[in-house]
């Protein structure tokens, strides 16, 4: 009786603090917040938990109503008596995240963050510790470099700048010549992406080091499109009235990629310039325009790849004129929180087009990240896993 | 009589208008105001004018005061019906300048500005347009690279990051080796910001096209300096204490630059690793840095430049081991505004320090930048003037 007594108790208690929960819609949040991994040096905020949550803070004693904006979700903040706000968010995805805090309806950057460029801004981001992150740690291994290369661009008749990754020891043996990957970013960034957020170098590094990648060379550029005859991106409006992405977009990219960008850097660098030691991929938007410029020049590209930027499906590679006979291999890839059943929220079923393009022989990898969405975690485990895969013969 | 009235007339509207101005002090402002060229992508604001105002203009419908924060003046900003506040500073120095805003006390980057880091932070930068300002523009010519390079230091069992400008071609004839100059930034910055604000690629792109300079690697790293056996730099009342800089100082960056720093160097670029093609320079702390680190090891460095950064005097150089016999040249420069009949605000006369050695049969240069202050317009000139006199024989 005694033992039934203290388990209707030990019931109660349990019902009852649940029930608390409900009510007061007030979550029990793990007080073992640490400083961010990409906070400016020496900043205390913002903070992590081992949730996931970010807790931000920041002095204002003059605002009454200051907020954190990340995921698209706004939460507000609590003011102390020395007039200090501070609060967090929900748990996040494992990974980088672009967020904001709003003082008294200004939008500004957290100025304890790093700044990071995406949504069309330079902003605050913010890495949340992943379980997998020791493939983009920093450690003691051989490390290559990021380069900034300044070039004029003739198709566009202005300079234009991206970051070339080269692989370890690549300054030391001067007789060696390296096959190269064209790695686009998504809409709203720029050619900072891939280097910053994307952590390219780290994850090659990590990956050349543990005999997993062939070394080669990396080139990131600037991919952003504009309006045909216009100096600025389509509104959201425009996006939407036509055809996605708009007529003549994709062509301004990929005469500047094979006119410009491609000749530059067989220029300037020890690649061994064939198709054969030639890869393309991107993310989002790259990756779209890694469907375009590969399915239109199969005779450039050996190795493609596609990161959450839709799939290539058995029409367009027989609308392709030798893609099948070209490309030693095709890599679609997505975030698992990006689908459902398979399908994206535009509608596409990549998996269903890569069992197709597998099932007529072509040599095609579907890979989907675990727990993520459309963000940059998806995109780095997806580049991690296309480098293990491309220029192995 | 009627010639006689309108005069009249004409002189009272003129003399109440300027006493107007001067009860009211409203200035006339310019209206010829441009999105600054240190904007983020596609950004309106801030602006500046030919006068060298800075306008900034932030949304903050639900904020009661928000301020534009610039060389160390705040400015309140005017709010309109749509929750828009916009105000102006007053002329600024040309070149370029760290600024902030607050937004009802908080201080917070502007969201329309590039951001570089400088007074401890990564935060806003505007560049006010120069008469000189070709010398570092964006031209098309041949571009060097900067690198950013990863390595490990034993001095520090840590890792540590510099970035390198290798010169035009660097990679084309691997054959060839270069002299080497070694780069430091000054307090509150670190190995970001002489590639960033200070320019220095286009700096010596630009000096090697007009061929001024010879093309010569620079190594930017961070000399960030920590109180000895702690992790953080001395704080204000420390720092008054006693000498400056605090003892045991210089030392830790020192090592890292002899025992690390330059023989990595060495043996990642083609370098002419000899005391004949080396220099270093510095800004400000930097600048004190290159001073110790040059008089201790004259058998190192055959080129010392030292911007903002105090002097050397015989005393110094009579101190010294070789100095005298091994430096072939010694480059001392200042803001003008940084001076007062020569002497600085700290008490030192570089001028008569840098006659002195003159005199005793030193090479020595003196620069003074025009109309600039302890910032890093200063220290562009600076290195546009110290690149053309270095590693000519």
């Amino acid at each position: 009786m005694k033992q039934h007594l203290v388990s209707l108790i030990i019931l109660l208690i349990t019902f009852s603090g649940s029930l608390c929960l409900t009510q007061t819609d007030q979550p029990v949040i793990k007080e073992d917040f640490k400083p961010a991994t990409s906070n400016q040096p020496g900043k205390e905020y913002p903070q992590v938990n081992s949730e996931g949550r970010v807790r931000v803070s920041i002095s204002a004693p003059e605002a009454h109503q200051v907020q954190l904006d990340i995921s698209a979700v706004k939460y507000d903040l609590t003011k102390d008596e020395n007039g200090v706000w501070t609060g967090e968010s929900e748990p996040q995805d494992e990974g980088f995240h672009y967020y904001q805090l709003w003082v008294d309806g200004a939008a500004v950057p957290d100025p304890g963050s790093l700044y990071f460029y995406g949504a069309s801004r330079w902003g605050s981001g913010i890495e949340i510790p992943a379980k997998d992150q020791e493939f983009y740690a920093l450690k003691n291994v051989p490390h290559g470099q990021i380069s900034e290369h300044l070039y004029f661009s003739k198709s566009n008749n202005s300079m234009r700048r991206c970051f070339v990754y080269t692989p370890p020891d690549y300054d030391k043996d001067t007789e060696k010549s390296y096959p190269v990957l064209y790695l686009q970013h998504g809409g709203g960034e720029d050619e900072t992406g891939w280097p910053n957020q994307g952590k390219t170098n780290l994850i090659m590094d990590n990956l050349i080091a543990d005999g997993k990648a062939k070394p080669f060379i990396i080139v990131m550029d600037n991919g952003t499109w504009r309006m045909p005859g216009q100096d600025r991106p389509p509104r959201q409006g425009e996006r939407s009235a036509g055809t996605w992405p708009p007529a003549g977009w994709a062509d301004g990219f990929k005469k500047t990629m094979l006119d410009d960008i491609i000749p530059m850097i067989d220029a300037n660098y020890r690649t061994i310039a064939d198709q054969q030691h030639r890869a393309m991929a991107g993310l989002s938007m790259g990756g779209m325009q890694t469907r375009i410029i590969t399915l239109a020049n199969p005779d450039m590209f050996s190795y493609v790849g596609m990161f959450s930027g839709g799939s290539i499906t058995m029409d367009d590679v027989n609308n392709s004129h030798g893609f099948k006979e070209n490309v030693k291999l095709l890599f679609i890839s997505y975030g698992s929180r990006e689908l459902e059943n398979g399908v994206t929220r535009f509608g596409g079923n990549p998996k269903a087009d890569t069992e197709a393009l597998k099932n007529a022989g072509i040599n095609t990898h579907y890979y989907i990240s675990p727990l993520t969405a459309h963000e940059w975690q998806s995109w780095r485990r997806s580049l991690h896993e296309f480098a293990q895969l491309i220029f192995k013969d």
